[in-house]
This record gives structure tokens, sequence and C-alpha cells, in this order.
């Protein structure tokens, strides 16, 4: 249970992280959809490790296959399945992790609660499992982009103390991606990068804030009450690895404003119904109002690091788990095509569940 | 749609403020559970506004009638039906907003949305909605605590610009209770008071932070990927009106530490395995590992003031909405039983969804 | 669990047959329907018992009470709330069934299942249950009516040995609604009321065949693979109490058939792609062709009759269940509006699932 | 959409018949059960084509591959992916059907619903898209029998006009597979093998009924009131390709017995409370209670003959659809391990959730 996301458009992942594959199928996509594999391969190798020296070294190509659903170029309405194989699988690299729980891993929860676990490198709760969001995640850009224009970036806003504002109104892919950590304002990008191969040098990680927004949203997306946008957002987000908090519009300092000043007043802009600030991050009641929907998600500094710790063994004993190996400081700017499909999911299922209601 | 929330502990809300009645449908409650309706009631009494001074003055009795599901004290494992009438309507007092768009209010949406609207005050927008939700929470209170041990409490931890710390593992029921805008500082408390007194006077609205802990959670709830503890708690909370914000653990203070920092080190006490921190808030790869679940939720100030502002009708023209009537200046204290039903609606669907899992 | 049906237009019924009331909750109804409420209080009526001497002597009067989501007449598109009050509660005529388990009911089964049940006249396994099944199917029929003039008719084609055909194409619920049993084939209906007043008089009961045809269905319903409207409808029907069976088109006849006797050729009809015969029933690959939906449902007859029994009670002793009472010895004329609202039930939910497919 | 089958049990399957592979994730596969890989190959080898001169010659090697979810022998408790290639696929020899609807397949349909079709084969319609679940169900079995010793057969029980008894209590798996047509009379079988071999040599198709019987199944499985055992059975059932109707128990033979005849005595075997006869099928108010669930299944003669017929093309006009190639007359044995599979994934789903109903 638990690996099935979505309502209309409908996403099952699988895969270990050191198993044979991962992968995902994908039900309930519109068909006729003209579908751009190079678009899907893009979001991968984004999403790839290896893609900078800042970055974790391990090789994975992530070559997607799509085995169904797909003719012609074309979709067929029915499910699409895609996979990538595993490559770079090294079990004899983890074979001292065999008996041992990493603090903050899901080593013990997942031995808890299953009795069993693919020690081999995070097996399930590794980041490899979002290999089949992404997949999934590029053909609902797809449908937003040629149904509605509809424009999804994300980008680095925070990595440990270094902060940056981002214009979520102007901001784009391009400005995003020509930063070797994906924050597009070019000196935070700079000290981002001093910053991660000083703590790659600790042996240490970082966490950050990813943000992101969605331009051209249509009004009248989200379903009240439980299933509102705001709602399902948080979900998808939180449902990553290492996400520790989700906030929509102007989030937790909403909290230091009073009503008057939080309040987004309505005007009419020849024709459009717009609010004037958008301190409610383009959502109201639960529902899209057509602002830009902005939202934030705050990651915590990854578990795997390089450096002695505490813990205990599957018996109870306490052990020094040694520092060895490499490891990824900050997998942030790796996060950025993964936050981007979680937002494209779930806008692409509401944008179906309003196609249900519409009675001619 | 979306009026349906959890997996095995299935429940469904319905009402407008303004309708005949507001109530919810509970799903898969286990039979033989011995039902304490006055812990029912108790909880919608919390949630009432007209409690004190501070809060809206509008008088709702909220008495809870349960129609099915029950026989001689006990659940039958069939639909428990709970409803309460509303009593308090009063539409004339709503005319003047019939053609008016409130700004940060649903009413924009939802008539762009469904074409119609309930303009009575707020319809199916109103926190009057969370009477359902209370009810069923209070249910799934009783199954933890009977079953468990398992103990949720919620508290107010900042008003505006006033915070407090909280000590999630000691603070308790009657310590927020005890104070008129549970809040569990007494000092804060009282600042809290004369702060809402202003804004009341103002005209003007506050937000908050409230903060929830559970306590006795068992090891194991939680089901990766999608249904990760954490990613349920948020689009439970992200659910409810107003919030803008959630988190878990150390939340956004995550990103500016370091893993070594991070990491909760685990050791062996006397049998139980621990962590010796708890910036995890409970959770490892989705999965509850037995430490006290710690989440917030953030909450904007009030859509509703007593300020004249800027708006458009129905029409697309410019209107002023003029202040007038009796306002809530902050719903924080009212929040603290909802934010405590919904952390035990995901609580107790993971706790069946994990029973399901074991096999003898 | 088990009480909510659908995908888009999602029902939860709840209630026991000696509770406070019985209701529905409907999830997911378009907004702006004008809602006919004596549409479905007629139904109500149809299905309630008493209606002639033919049926059970019971008299619930069943006014159905709207409490949510219709405001000015039309739907808003939040949940809409119905409920009908218990009236004929009559415990003490229960009484001596309280350590009985009745042959072929559900006592035993839910005694063992739930550890415990309502031995007031059936609890939730009662055919009360279906009221709120009715109520939301008249909502379905009139979304189908409105929307494509989609027509449901369910006629009573065999009671025990008496059996007729009905012309599926043309067969009208006035016909219908003209004979005490629901036979629309008089000389037939005639016998059949022979018959049920003869069991009547043995104190036995009769079982027979219900028949449904849906005209004007468009192309293009159904969702393949497991969601195939014949899947659908299966479950719908067998959901239903004291079903045995269920067809559609030819059903356990297209057994003795060969392929090119079953096939059901295409021709074009003036620009209408047209099928010569129709052995499928209206559904070819799991989706609706535009033909007729035909099918049948078999009951059994009633489990309740005015016969000694021998029996076990819930001690398991063997014990003599005497015959007492009044009962209704065929309820299959009361089971037609009831197998008109699943049908439509199960047709609204897809039409509104193709709306969803449907790309601009 | 509606690929998905399964409530905590849950599988997804995908591919089409000349795509690229077929296959099915299954989401909620207990954790720790020692899989039997060649049992589930076993089922797939049963479903192949080409097993007898009887069946399709098409030749498909169905060689089954996991590619997730298990981990040196054992269940993780993660999504098990498995996937069989597609081998034998020949796109041109469909290169004639590209623009013709075949009477009484899903040519038509799928085309009307989709806008497209994947004309190589049948596309997802196809009865290849089993393949998944038979693997599935093949797992499904394995934790029915380990954990409960629950035991499954299906068997070939009338083709055409040549029908046989099965005691359903002592039929075993060893006399099925005993025969070339899976019907374990003897002389039915043979019976069966020559009419089958003349509606080869006549290019003609048969139909007949499948029968199967759950011996072991636990007191109550199955949730009241829309997803009864039965009602779940029946949608699995009538979810397959060419299903025509369903029955539990005594069937359509219920309608001509009165109440008194029908109705199954309880009585109390040395401690076992069992019925002296089982017309319910083993369930009672759509809960299993202990007995055999006997059910059957109507399969249709199949679509696809190798006789001349009428029809349409895709623009409307007449066409003469040509006997070519060559065609397998009767499916029917072939659907022996498919109707165990489904019986089999709704009684594990079952048995989980009621697994979840156990408060200790």
């Amino acid at each position: 249970m638990g690996n099935i996301f979505g309502h209309l458009f409908r996403i099952t992942t699988w895969g270990e992280s050191h198993g044979g594959a991962v992968g995902v199928v994908v039900d309930g996509c519109p068909s006729q959809l003209v579908l751009d594999v190079s678009a899907i391969q893009a979001d991968l190798d984004r999403r790839r490790p290896g893609q900078s020296h800042l970055t974790t070294p391990r090789q994975e190509s992530d070559q997607v296959e799509i085995l169904s659903g797909v003719f012609e170029g074309q979709t067929l309405g029915t499910p699409i399945s895609m996979l990538v194989w595993n490559k770079d699988a090294r079990p004899s690299s983890y074979e001292h992790l065999k008996d041992t729980y990493r603090p903050s891993h899901a080593d013990y929860t997942y031995q808890q609660k299953f009795g069993i676990r693919n020690w081999q490198g995070g097996g399930r709760s590794s980041a490899r499992e979002t290999v089949g969001r992404v997949a999934a995640g590029a053909i609902a850009k797809q449908i937003l982009h040629q149904q509605r224009n509809l424009e999804i970036v994300a980008y680095v806003q925070q990595i440990h103390a270094i902060k940056t504002e981002v214009d979520t109104g102007s901001v784009t892919q391009e400005q995003v991606e020509a930063s070797l950590v994906r924050c597009p304002d070019t000196k935070a990008s700079e000290e981002m990068v001093l910053r991660i191969d000083q703590a790659r040098h600790d042996g240490d990680s970082l966490g950050g804030i990813v943000g992101a927004v969605a331009r051209g949203v249509p009004v009248g997306l989200g379903e009240p009450v439980f299933d509102k946008l705001k709602a399902d957002l948080a979900k998808a987000m939180m449902s990553l690895p290492a996400t520790m908090g989700f906030t929509i519009g102007s989030g937790f300092d909403s909290v230091s404003m009073t009503g008057i000043e939080h309040n987004d007043p309505f005007y009419n802009d020849q024709g459009n119904i717009r609010t004037r600030t958008n301190h409610s991050g383009g959502t109201q009641g639960g529902i899209s109002n057509g602002e830009n929907i902005v939202l934030q998600v705050a990651f915590k500094p990854t578990a795997t690091i390089r450096r002695d710790q505490e813990t205990i063994d599957v018996f109870g004993n306490p052990v020094t788990l040694s520092a060895r190996g490499r490891h990824d400081p900050c997998v942030l700017p790796r996060a950025i095509p993964i936050v981007e499909a979680m937002m494209a999911l779930v806008l692409v299922d509401h944008y179906l569940r309003q196609q249900a209601k519409t009675l001619p």
C-alpha cells in the first residue's frame, strides 16, 4: 500500500535502489497526447546524480524505456509503463550496513515495519524511487503545457544559511539550469557552490529550501474540503524523502501579519479578475484563483554523511558507524525536477477532475 | 468529490454553514468499541464559537446526534452517522455579501468553479464544516487511546508576534485548557489575550502557529512512498481552512543545520530503541519510529475583518466592502480540537492499515 | 469499510433498519443541477413496503430530508446529505431473534465478523439500507436524463416458474407501474399475483429475475480493464441483498451459441454505427457501444418465511425457529427502483469519468 | 483509469498485446512471504496459448521477470513489479484490420472512446492483458495457502451444449489438469475435445461455463454493503474479456426454488457451525460463512472466427471481413488459471481488510 498517487491521473511507482529496475505505471493519461519522450529523458537527466562535481559521483545512465500505452507517438489512453534499469548496483559496498541502523535513515523503521529490508543502499526509501515520479511528472507537464500553456519552474532558494529572493513571476527554467546548484541568483549560487564544497570536505551535509511556481493555472482547480489544492500539494511534497516542511503563499510569514495586511484585494484587470497581492499563493478555499501557485519545501541536510556516528546495530548493541565512501553533501539541486514533477502530478489530476465536473 | 478522507477509517463530511445541518459519516470504525459520546460532545464544545469573550459571539449549541452504527453503547462496525443541526442561520445578515467577493475568502473561487455558491455565511468553505471532522476525530482518539494509550495534545504556540516554546514531552490538555487562548504558557497566554482584544478593537485579525504532539505512537505507522505519515499529516492539516504551512520535527529550522547536527543518533534505552534527539519529529522514511510525533501548522490571520476593503462584485465592478457586524479576531484557540482531530484521523487510519499487514 | 460506492459520483450509505435513520451522502454531484426532489420521493415511494397487499405490511413513510448541497433548488457541487427517519421500529417484535441465527440471513456472519450485531430486524443487512441507494440513484437518473435523455427501465421478468419476455426496446415505466408486481406482461403479471398470494398463504417465499434496460447510453462509457461497464454493473447488482446472479446481453444463453451466431454485425444506419443484433448487451471490450444496455439479476426467494425451521442459537445449540409474524413473500416488485438506482449510479459515474478524459 | 484492482492488495496491470511487454505491479503484498516464483511461472504456463493442439498456435514463452519487491526470496512489503516481454509481435498479420471494426471485438468502442487504438492484435483489450492478473493472482494464492491452507480450484463445466456436474467439495487441480480442456469429467472432456475440433474445422468458436470453488475460506470475509464478497467476485469475473454472466451458489436456479427449499439450515458439526446445504454459495449478507465459495462464469463464444463476416470500416462503409489465419476456437481451458487468479485476488484483499478490523 501507499505506492499509488492521484485520483484520475494515477501513478504507481515501484523499485528499490538496488533491485532490477525502478519504474512507474501511469493510469489515466488521456489519449491522443503527442508524447515527447526526449522531454521525459531530459527531466530524468536533471534528476540523475553525477551531473556536476557537486553531486554524488555514482553514475546511473537512467535511460527510460516505455513499454506500453504509446502507439505511433501518441498515448493510447491505456496504462503507460516506464522503467529504468539499475546499472550501478554494488551490494558489496553496503555490506557493512547490513546489521547497522544508520541515524536518520529509514533502516530501523523499515525493519520494524516489514520485518525485513533490502539493506543494499536504501532499498525503497532511496531517492532512486523518485525516478518513476519524474518520468510520470514529465508527462503531466506536457499535458498541462499543451492544454493550458501552464508552466512550472522550481528553483533552489536557500542552502544552509545562504538564501535569496526569487521573482516568481519571471523566473525561468533557463535561469535555473544556468546555475550549478539550480539557484537563479548568480551571486547566491556561487556562495552555495563554495558552501557545498566545504561540506563535502567536512564530510558533512546541507539542507535548504526549494521554491516552485506554477504560472497559467486555470481558476477552479482543487476539490473542497479534503482535496484542496494546497492539501494535495502538501502531501505531494511531504511524500518526498528528506522533506520537513511545506508552505504555500506567505506561509509562516503570514503569522506575523494582520488580516488587513494579509488579505488579497480583488480588482478587475481589463476583464480579468486578479488580486493585487498574492499572499494566498494562488488558492482560496482550496481552489486555484488564477494567480500563480507559489510554494516552498524545506529539505533537511542529507542523512548520509562521511563522519563517524554513534548508533546501534540490529541486535540493539551500540556501534560506531564509520565514515567511509563518498557522499552527496546536498541533494537540493537534484530535487528541482522532482518538485516540479510532483507539482505537475497534482495539477494535472485536478485539471482532469475539473473536466469531469463540467456538464455541457 | 473531495469530501472523503482516509483509506480504512474513512470519513465523509457534509453540510454548509447555513443549510439544515452539518455532519459526518465514519466508515471503517472497528466494531465493539465502547463509545464515549460525551467525549465527542466535549470536543465539539471546544470547537464551538462563543466559548469566551475572545471568540465569535455567534451561538451554536452544536449538540451531536448519532443516527447509526452504535448499538447498546458499542460500535457495530457499520457506518456511524453523526449530525449537528444548524440553529443560528441568519441569511439576512449575509444579504449584503450576495454579490460581493470578499478578499481572501472562497467566494470568488467557489463561484468560478461551481457556477453557484451559497453566499449565506461561507457555505461549504466555512469553518463550520469542521464539526464533522471533530466528531469523527473524537472517535479516532478513543480508539488510539483505548488500544495504545496514545495521547494527542495540540496547543497554541504563537499568535501574531507572541510566541512560546512548549515542552512536547510533558504538555497536557489540562494545561492547554486552562488558558483562554489554549496556550500552555501562562505569561504568553496573557499577552495573547491582550493582543487579540486589541485586534478586535482594531477590527483586524491575527494568525499564528498551532503545535501538536502525539505520544505513545507505535513504531511502524506510515506507508511508503506516497502515504508517508508526514505526507498524510501534511494533507490533513493543509486541508483545514486558513492554513498556510506545515512542518514536522525541526521543520524549516532543519535548513540551517548540517547533517552531523541534525541526524538523530540511535541508542538502546534499556531494551527500547530510542533516538537521543528528535529532529525527525517521530518519523523516518515516512514511518513512525516510536518517538513523539511533533508538528506545527501555520494559520493566516482570518479573512473576515471589520474594516473597509476594496474588492469587486460578481459583475466585475470595483466596490468597497464595508466594515460591519462582529468578527472573530483569532480562530487559533478554536482550531486546537480540530488539529487534534485531524492528527487522530491520520494515525488511526495508519494504525488500521498496519494491522492489515500483520500476517500471523 | 465497504459503504462507499463510485469513483467520481461517490455515495456513502449509512443506517440500520432500526436505528435512528437511514441515509446517504452524495459526493461528486455536479453543480447547477436543477433538482427535482419529488422525483427522489417518488422512487422512495416505489421502494417502500406496504404499497399493495402483496408486499410487507410494515408501514414506513420514508419521507426524504435534504440537509445539504442544495441551494435555491440547485445543487451546489458540495455533498448532498439525505436522510429518512426510521419510524416503525419495534425492537420487541425481534426479541425472540436475539439469540438465534436465522437460516440464510446475515445474523451468523455479522456476529462472527463484528462480534456484535443489531438483532433488531436485520440491522445493516436489512433491505432498508437501500433507501440511501434509491435516493442517490434518483439524482443520478436526473443527471443522465437531463444531459443525455438517457432512460432506465427495470421490470420483473420472472417470479418462481412464471416468466415472460420483455421487449427491451420499447418497455416503459408506465407499463411496469401498471402492474401490481411490476411485470409489464399483463397475463404473466396476473399469474405472478396469484403465485405470490399462494406463497403468502403457505408461509413461503419466492425469488425471480429482474431485467433492466438503459436506452440512449452514449458510446464510450466504461474503463478497461477492471472498471469495465459490465464489471461495475455486476458489482452494483451483486451488492444488493438476495442477489445470486448477474448477466449482460445474452448472458448464459451465449454459452450454447457459436461465434458466427453470437457476433453482432456492425452496419451503418444512416450515419449511426449500429449492430444488427445486440447479444453483447450494449458493451464491447467493457465500453458502451451505443446499443441498449440490457441486464438481468437473479434474486433468491426471501430468507424470511413463516415456517418452522431448524437452526442453531448463538451458543451452538440446535433450536427451532418458529413461524410467526407476517412476511413479504416476494421482494421483486420493490427491487425495481433499487435496480434502476444502481444502474443509474454506475452510468453516471462512468459518464463523469468519460468527461474527465476529454481534452479540448 | 480503470487499471487498478483491489483496496489493500492492489494490482495495476499494464501492456498491450503487441507493445513491448505486459506486466503488473502488486502494491500491498505483506512482507516476509517466502515467494515461490516457479508457482507464478506455472500459472502463466497454464494461461499461455499453444499448450495443446486445441488452443491457439501462437507461441508466447511468457517468462516472468520480477523487477522489485523481493529480496533473498522473500517479499519486502514494497511493490512487486513483474513483466513478461511480448515476443510474438507480428504487426503485419494485423495490417488488414487497421481500418476494419471486427464484430463483437473492442475495435469500435476503443476507437470511439480514445480516438486512437492499437490495431495490432487487440491492444489492451486482448486476453494477453490477463498475464498480469495471473502473475499477481499466483502471489495471492500463495498467501491464502500459506496463511489459511485455502485452496482454489477452477474447472470447465460446460462447453457449448456439453456440460457436466462437478463435485465442488472434492475436485482437485490434478483432475482438472489431467484433461486437455480442463474439465474434470473424463467423458465430458472427450466430447468437448471433439466439439472443439469440429468448431476449428468450421472456423467457428464456442463459449461455455467455468466453475470455481474456494475451500477453507475463513468466516468473516466481505464488507457490507457495497464490497460484499459476492459483489467483488462478480466484478472480478465480469472484468475478464468475453464474460457474459456470473452466479454464486444456486445462481439462477434459485429463482425456481421457494424459501423453504432454498434456505440453508445451520447445524453444529462437532463445534463447527455449518449449513446443511450450500445454496448460498458460501456467503450470507455478503460475508463468507465458512462454507465453500462456489461460483460460475459464462463466457461467450470467442469473437475471433475464421469465417467471412459483414461489418463496416472506420469510414462507415460496409465491408466483408474475410476469413483468414488461424484462430482459437475455445478459450475456456486457458481461462481456468485466470478465473483462479481473480478469485484469489478478491479473497486476499478481503483477508487483509479483515485483519485491519481486528483490534487486539
